[in-house]
């Protein structure tokens, strides 16, 4: 099957096909142009739809406008990773909010009972984490949807990271972001992804 | 700010943004149109190229095509989950290949050294569990880009799909998911999102 009849099956006009997938990359390099707020604020507006588990919806973010916590964030990371989060337009620091259970009476009424669901910490941390994931990758999806590239960090100091921006135990780093517009020509090669028949199989 | 400027702020068009997140809802109920495997195969051959971290692409789906196979399942769920499953055009497993790391010579070639970073079993799961909910999010959005709908279910017996399922430990499941064609007027109110406030911080 050739990617142009692929493509031709979806719903989603061939454009948007690209913008969001075939010709998005993970950018490392980005142009001087800077990330509004209201730019950010127009990704979260529309990727707040996306579906968690129970409405869970645990991801935060914090923007780090000031140098001040740029450079306390440098301190922490993979010395690998330093040059291209010092250069970022924007930097965000994407957390699993542990506590996010109290919120389930205002977002998930139906359920009396939800927020007791949750009240041992290691179930409540494995939920969190893995709704923080998917919320991860719709917001990846947004940065791409508002023509923006976004580049993933996960080579940092966590316990570092935790500790000075989160010291209250609440909320715990999953993945640093860079965002802004990619710097052309500036790409690697993309890397291989697995073929269908290794992923998907029928019984 | 208001819905029509923030989505004229972002490059995708709000045709796209309807379809992929402001009217796509999870679905409980389906028509009886089937959903076919080129339909699948479409939707995977758009949403492979999203990022994972160091490439693992982790997810492993098992399309449940079989009379068997989905009667083994329904005995599994979650009481108030059943009829939904047994209904649905479409059930799939998603599941984590704990084993992801065997491939990184493959897929992420430039680092020889990125299977031995996985050696242990719990760093490994962790980083499957967390790449895995990446990629379940980004198939609800292909879901969604082919004119489908999706509807995660996580009420079930873990350990139980596991067993029959995978008998042999390398996966585990993190979801299951109904799709097909959404029934019209089946959709309960969309339950209520965070405010931008609570979720983003600057500093």
């Amino acid at each position: 099957m050739t990617p142009t009849h692929t493509s031709q099956l979806l719903a989603l006009e061939p454009a948007a096909q690209d913008l969001l997938f075939r010709e998005a990359r993970t950018a490392n390099v980005f142009t001087p142009e800077p990330v509004g707020d209201d730019q950010v604020r127009a990704i979260y507006e529309l990727v707040k739809y996306a579906p968690t588990s129970m409405n869970q919806q645990p991801m935060r973010v914090v923007l780090l406008r000031s140098h001040g916590a740029r450079r306390e964030l440098l301190g922490h990371l993979a010395r690998g990773n330093r040059a291209k989060v010092a250069a970022a337009p924007l930097v965000a620091l994407l957390a699993a909010d542990l506590r996010f259970h109290e919120t389930l009476p205002e977002v998930f009424p139906h359920l009396p009972g939800a927020k007791d669901l949750f009240a041992d910490a290691a179930v409540r941390r494995e939920s969190a984490l893995f709704n923080t994931a998917l919320q991860v990758a719709y917001l990846i999806v947004g940065i791409r949807a508002a023509g923006l590239a976004a580049g993933p960090i996960v080579g940092y100091d966590a316990d570092a990271i935790n500790k000075a921006f989160f010291g209250d135990g609440s909320r715990e780093i999953v993945t640093v972001v860079n965002i802004g517009h990619p710097a052309p020509g500036t790409g690697h090669p993309r890397l291989p992804r697995l073929a269908f028949e290794d992923v998907v199989s029928t019984v």
